[in-house]
Parts: C-alpha cells; structure tokens; sequence
C-alpha cells in the first residue's frame, strides 16, 4: 500500500496530457490513472462507447458506476474506490490539476502530489506516428499559405496603397478567413491565425484587424490543430505585397539569415540558450537592436523556438533561460523576428525534428518577400 | 491585512473565467486578480499591447516587471507582491486553478481557497452584450445546418441506400466540412460538430465517420464558437433523407413533443430538475423506455439541457439532480432525445433566454424531419 498511481481529471480538449494519455479528446472531464502496468480511463455513460472505440490499445476502460454504487457521482469516492483497488496512498498528478479536487482528494486521507515539470517526460520525443500527425497539420498550413499568397497576388493596390480584392477592401480578417477556410477543408481547427500588417505586425502576439496595405510587411502565423489527431503545425512567412523598402529587405535578410543560423544549430546535445543567442547576436551585429522604449519592445524580444506537439507550445523551449541540451526526438519551432512599430515587423518560421547529427526541416514553404 | 483577493491564473483560451473576467484571450497563461473595486491583468511583454486594447474598461494592465525586479519571472515572488500591494493574506481562486502553483502560493504563507462552485456567479446570467453574442453564434450554426440541408437534398441515394453527392460518397465528414466551411466564413471556430448517421447516431456524443445512407436518421449537432466573442451556439437538428420509418417519424414526434413542453416550462422559478422530470415522462409514456442492457445505454439518458455562454457546458443544468430554481437571465439549451441502438438517434436542441414570464427562444432554424 506504499506506492503511488498517477492520476489526471481533465477533459481531452483542455488537457494535452490526458489525450497524450488516454488516446482520445471529450468535452467533458473524465479521470485517467496508471499504476505499474496498469492503464485505464473512467468515464461516463456518455463517452463510453466513444472511449472504448478511440482509448490507447493499452488502456482499460471503466464506467463510473464500476468504482461507484448505482446513481452516485461523488468524484472524490471515485478516487477513494480506486485508490483501494490500485492499493495505493496517494496519487501523482499534472501540475495543472484543479485545486478544488485536490484539496477534497486530501481531506480524504489520500496524499496529491503535483508533478514538478512534465507529466509525461516522454511527450517531448516525439514518435514515428505523432512526427507524422504533425507534418499533415503542417502541410495544411502551408495549403492555407498558398491560399493567402494567391489572394494577395491577386489583389489589386488601390489609393493610398490600400489592397483590393474581389471589388472590396482587402481586411487582415479576410485573409484570415480564406487560409482559415483552406485548413478546415482539411480537418484543421484554425484557432487564432495571424495576418498581422503594418504596425501591428510590430507586435508578435496582434493577430491583425482592418485594412491591408501594399509596399508593407504582412506577418502570416498560421498554426492549426488536427481535429483528429489533436496535434499541430506552426509556420509563419512574411511578405509585402508591392514593393518593400530597403530596411525592410535589409530586415527580413537577417531574419532569414538567423533562422538558417538557428537551423544549423539544432541537433542532439545542442543547448537551447546557445542558439537563442547565436540567432539574436547575429542580427544585434547586422545592426538590428533590441530594447524596450516608453511606449514598446523593440528588435527581437521573444523567444527563438518552441516544441510543438499535442500543444502549440509546449517543451523544450529555445530560450535564453533553457540549458538542458536537446536529446533529439523533439519537433522545434525557430522563429526570430524583427519587430519595430515604425515600420512593422518580420519573423519567419520552420519547423524542425531534432536528430543526432542535426534536423529535419518539416516545412516545405517557399521564402520570398515580395509579391509583385 | 485580512481581506481576500480573487486570483486567476489561466489562458483566456482555456479558463473562461478568465476572459469573463480580463476580457480577453490568450493562448499563453496570465494572472488577473480583483479585490474590492480593482480589478487587474498582469502579463508578459508579449501580451501588453493585446490587454491594453482588449482588457475590460475597468481593468488595469500591469507588466510582470511592475512587480518584479528586472528579468526575474518568478510567479510565486509576483503573487507576494501582488498580496503586498493589495494588503492582502490570501486569494480565493477558481475551482479548477492548477495545484502545483497553489502549493507553492501556500508554502509562501498565503492562504488560496478554491471557490465552491462558480467563481463569477454572475456568468450564469447574461447581460444585452451577451446574449447579441450568443445570437451572433446561434445564427452562424444555422447557416451551417442550412448548408447541410442543401447538401443533403442534392445528394443522390445509390444502391444499399448510400448517399452520393458531388460524385463520391457522401460521408459524415464530408458533411461536417460543409457546415464547418459556413461557419468559419462567419468568424466561427468549429471544434466538434457532430454529423452521426445510422447505430452512431444512437451515440449522442459520438461525432460521426464514413458513409451516410438514405432512410435513417442524421443527428446533426453544431456548436460553434465565436473567435472574437468567445460566446458558443447550439442547435441540434435531425434529419432523414428519403423516408422515415413509421418508428423513426413517431420517435422524431415524441422527442418535438418533450421539446415543446420542456420549452414551454423553462421561467424564472422553474425547478431544472421538473422541467427535466415532465420532458422523460412525456417520452416515456410514449412508449419509448429508457435502461441499459449489457452493451448500451437506451432510450433518454442524459440531462434535457444546459447553460451555454463562454463555455459550451455550463450552469445551470436542465438536469434530475439540479433543484434550484431558474432566476431569469439565464441562456439555456432544451434537448430531449431517444437512442436506440436498434435503429438509431433522435435530438432536437433549441436554445433559450429565460425571463420572468417565460423564455425567449434564440433558435430560429425550422424543424422538419423528411428531406425528399
């Protein structure tokens, strides 16, 4: 009776590590736990067929009435129940699980410890199957890109540089809507696609509102989820429909320049910190300075790269803060940017699987700034 | 030093108290806190210029390094800080706050209460905004059943009763694109609607795959969310292609019948669980008998509705075990429906503002049951 289960009370949706876990996705919270060998879910009459059809091979599942008496759903005689056929004291659980239940779980005698990092370490490297799921929600990205790319071409530059298309004015959110429209057709969840242009473009996180302007940076971040598989892609271009400035060809030069900087870098035992600031080095000397003035941040103030899996951002990440060398197996983002509200921002982003010897480039996106 | 603050830590993505609260999303985590008349966000630099133009009027935008030195991120020393400046021992939270950083909040010698039940209880009752946004979403999902009406009337029945349109099989995904495509060009997020055919739509959760036939019945349940609002939609309508069985057509008229009479109860002082109670007796004494044999669940076994808001689940449920009486204000779905894995599904979801006297309906999509 000394050892400790894990247990995690989520829904699917909310919760990467329980879709990680279980296998599947619901809208509505459900308990999963492992001891030893031993996998299940616990679920209600609701999703048991759905858990049955979509769980792990290797996961048993339960109906609530199998730990509770008929009618009853007390959560925490739920646990109590399974806590007694585990013969275990306590449980170990994500480090996001509700305090409300928590508190309960250990005003029944049982102990709760949350987990000091990742849940489930192994979500970091990726298998052959989930770098497959990724590369299809990338390639959708890259089919929404295509998209916007046709659309801007298409565009006509009306007075005051502002773009026309189909005969009305040409908005971040009809862009948006069409690469949106692009990825659902193949089975994507679009949750927050940027086409950010002008100053807002300045800003990494501003996912662009209003009308579009020619001879101007638009930053396209397009990152959907796979309704199916849960995981996601992440890509982002930068173009200017017309002609840009010489700063701003100057700009995305370096841009372009610190992310196949930053590429090269990438392999197994690499520091994550290290090519943070190899990439930021590189543009602080083509002339491209960083800070922060009384109204914005300016030059590159964000991180390099990010792991993408069952969530879009998730471990490791390539931070000036992260020395813990890259093990290969994980999917990266390298994405730097140049940000400056007087004329805009550039970031340009890929896609990597960390190897031995280096990387994988999953994106296939062509680079170019200018659509003429 | 002995009042309590109110303490979020969440994405708006995730945590709709969260963005009822700040009002605004973020994929990434942030803090917003309340106590007394202030009210406040404190966020990354990332997020600064997207919760100054987004945050509610009376809420206050702080950075990380307002309360924190210079380049520490230290969330534990940030909430003693925060407790400092608002004098402060402790914080009430939500119910589901994540427990690793409550432990560490406690260890730090403040005390963190989860709520008992709701953290704005004022979420349960919709002002003018709200229920413009929830009727903005409402409508979107009917343009998405429209479409799959369209669909379904210019597919053509081959031999077993398939379905066929465009010149291929006509599957549930396929159907599923359709009613997406609608509501994405709408600025909706469609995360799971459901296009169940056949034995599956005797599953109310299951979503539906592969080829759909002629003759039975298509439970279509479409739940957008809007992408700037955060506000969900949610109708269900269902529909046969071609004939309906004498069974399926009496079934479809008993589940309209429970509807009705579940709509024309829900008011200010209603008791959930009568309207619940009268709308399963009416299907009962049908002859249409709810129990579970060895495989499934049959006849009526979930809850007759439920609040929809910034989540799509949310209070008050229309359910047996809720006895607390509506107040008024409220948004509520009515959705009675029969399974029987014999022959398959039938739901019928409309949606409500209660009021004093009654209760306003928000679905304004047909009912019908045969698409000739």
């Amino acid at each position: 009776m000394s050892e400790i289960a894990r247990l995690i009370l989520a829904s699917g949706e909310k919760c990467a590590d329980m879709r990680y876990g279980a296998g599947f996705s619901t809208p509505d919270e459900f308990f999963y736990f492992e001891c030893g060998r031993e996998r299940g879910v616990i679920v209600s009459p609701l999703e048991y067929s759905r858990a049955v059809k979509e769980a792990h091979r290797e996961v048993s599942v339960y109906a609530e009435s199998d730990f509770l008496g008929g009618g009853r759903c007390d959560r925490v005689e739920l646990v109590k129940a399974l806590a007694e056929k585990l013969r275990v004291k306590g449980f170990l659980v994500p480090d996001d699980f509700p305090l409300y239940w928590a508190d309960r779980i250990r005003e029944a005698g049982l102990a709760v410890r949350p987990a000091e990092g990742r849940f489930f370490p192994a979500r970091e490297f990726k298998n052959e199957l989930e770098v497959e799921a990724i590369i299809r929600s990338q390639r959708a990205g890259e089919a929404g890109l295509a998209r916007a790319v046709e659309v801007l071409r298409e565009s006509e530059i009306g007075a005051d540089r502002a773009l026309f298309w189909n005969g009305a004015a040409l908005t971040s959110e009809i862009l948006r809507a069409e690469i949106d429209l692009e990825m659902v057709r193949r089975g994507m969840l679009p949750t927050g696609t940027i086409c950010a242009g002008g100053a807002q473009s300045a800003q990494p996180h501003n996912a662009g509102s209003g009308q579009l302007y020619a001879n101007s940076p638009i930053v396209m971040d397009i990152f959907p989820q796979s309704a199916t598989s849960g995981y996601w892609g992440d890509l982002t271009r930068t173009v200017v429909r017309g002609k840009a400035s010489d700063l701003v060809k100057k700009a995305y030069g370096t841009v372009l320049a610190a992310r196949e900087l930053g590429k090269s870098l990438v392999k197994a035992g690499a520091i994550p910190a290290e090519i943070h600031l190899a990439a930021a080095r590189l543009m602080e000397e083509a002339g491209f300075h960083t800070g922060r003035n009384e109204t914005a941040d300016f030059g590159f103030f964000h991180g390099l790269g990010h792991g993408v899996g069952l969530e879009i951002h998730e471990a490791p990440r390539l931070s000036p803060r992260n020395r813990t060398p890259l093990r290969g197996g994980e999917i990266v983002t390298v994405e730097p940017g140049l940000y400056y509200p007087e004329w805009g921002g550039i970031r340009l982003e890929d896609l990597l699987y960390v190897t031995g010897s280096g990387a994988r480039c999953l994106t296939e996106a062509p680079d170019f700034l200018e659509i003429d």
